[in-house]
């Protein structure tokens, strides 16, 4: 089993991995037609999840005047964040492209339902939470179908969930996980926006592995095949 | 850029995702080559993160002691939630291979770090989960990756996560998110372990997507794109 991939199978997957992006300032207005979106929902809904509980919906949003409600909601916490922090700092983050509600032409959002399937699900008795974590797997899937697809995704997180369970009509018991905009785009940067701007640097790989332990790690070897894998 | 990905680059995203499973029983004992783990890895290092805070951490887990201390709580866990069941699905549930921990030659626990770059992290302030949902992404990276190689990841989720930190010595401020076993397999299932088994089956795609708010469906249109989907 260990060759059943072809090397541009392999390929296929890790240029969607690494050319993934998350995606605020290059959408397009171009509709995405329904087979393609369909693509995109089946690879989220084959996503692994705890006790095979498919705890996930998927709301497609396109109209504006719900698009405008999510974007006030957006803008409110967008304000309450900034108040986190001080000048110089502030001023840049407020100068932050962080959204694309508008500009994308599909809108997604992702919830979870902890009753689907339930009450007892097989493996989320110890950690409930693993709910949740079976969402995100999908949410992962469907952006890098949607890159293969050329649509670009933008996770909005700046949001107050109660609005989205108003906005959207969401029962108590669903919970909103993502807000996504959606939408074909004119390029794919190379790397990611705050990478890009300077904000936070990508971390080495070789700093977030340990072995056997945490905080062991292992030096020599590993950097370099590090180093071979980075081409330099 | 809709087509910067050939068909056969989409077909390896999509067959990496479509043949991916949650693989227990079919571990082969090869090693995994430092080179083919790297590669897995680097793909989960080039997940999504909130604000770009890559809050992840890798655990590599070879010794045999470790594991054997892992698998100790995984079936004092698995004992526990039995008793939330009654017979006959309490002993079907207790007949299922729920766990590859000594067979896999690899296990990797995989953690969040609330503190990473912190305190202020960009789209974290409204909706503070979303730094673990960007862990979550990593490790769904990291299962396709495996995949496209030919390793099998499964995700056990039926253990105590207090005994994983005493074990595994992380810190307290330290989220353990999964410990996945892995390695080389004889084969990838068809389908998902628990829909062979018939403990629950696929729901249809049309099942899980609403139009413009919760509880929308929007029939035919979508359902005859479905069938056609499903090539049926």
């Amino acid at each position: 089993m260990q060759d059943d991939f072809s090397q541009q199978e392999k390929n296929g997957l890790y240029k969607a991995i690494h050319s993934r992006r998350d995606v605020r300032a290059q959408f397009k207005h171009d509709s995405i037609p329904d087979d393609v979106l369909l693509r995109i929902l089946d690879a989220a809904h084959h996503a692994p999840s705890v006790g095979f509980s498919q705890p996930w919906n998927f709301i497609l949003i396109k109209d504006l005047e719900t698009r405008r409600k999510v974007r006030e909601s957006f803008e409110r916490e967008r304000e309450r964040s900034s108040q986190l922090i001080d000048d110089p700092k502030r001023s840049r983050y407020l100068s932050l492209k962080l959204e694309g509600i508008m500009d994308a032409p599909v809108n997604l959002c992702v919830t979870y339902d902890p009753t689907r399937f339930g009450p007892f699900v097989i493996g989320r008795t110890s950690i409930p939470e693993t709910g949740v974590y079976s969402v995100c797997c999908a949410i992962q899937n469907l952006w890098l179908a949607a890159r293969a697809e050329g649509v670009g995704v933008g996770w909005v997180s700046i949001l107050d969930n109660d609005d989205l369970r108003e906005i959207l009509q969401i029962p108590e018991h669903i919970v909103p996980i993502a807000y996504l905009c959606m939408g074909y785009v004119t390029h794919f940067e190379g790397k990611p926006d705050l990478e890009r701007a300077g904000w936070l640097p990508r971390l080495p790989l070789n700093d977030v592995i340990y072995f056997e332990k945490w905080g062991a790690s292992e030096g020599n070897g590993w950097q370099k095949l590090q180093r071979k894998l980075n081409g330099s």
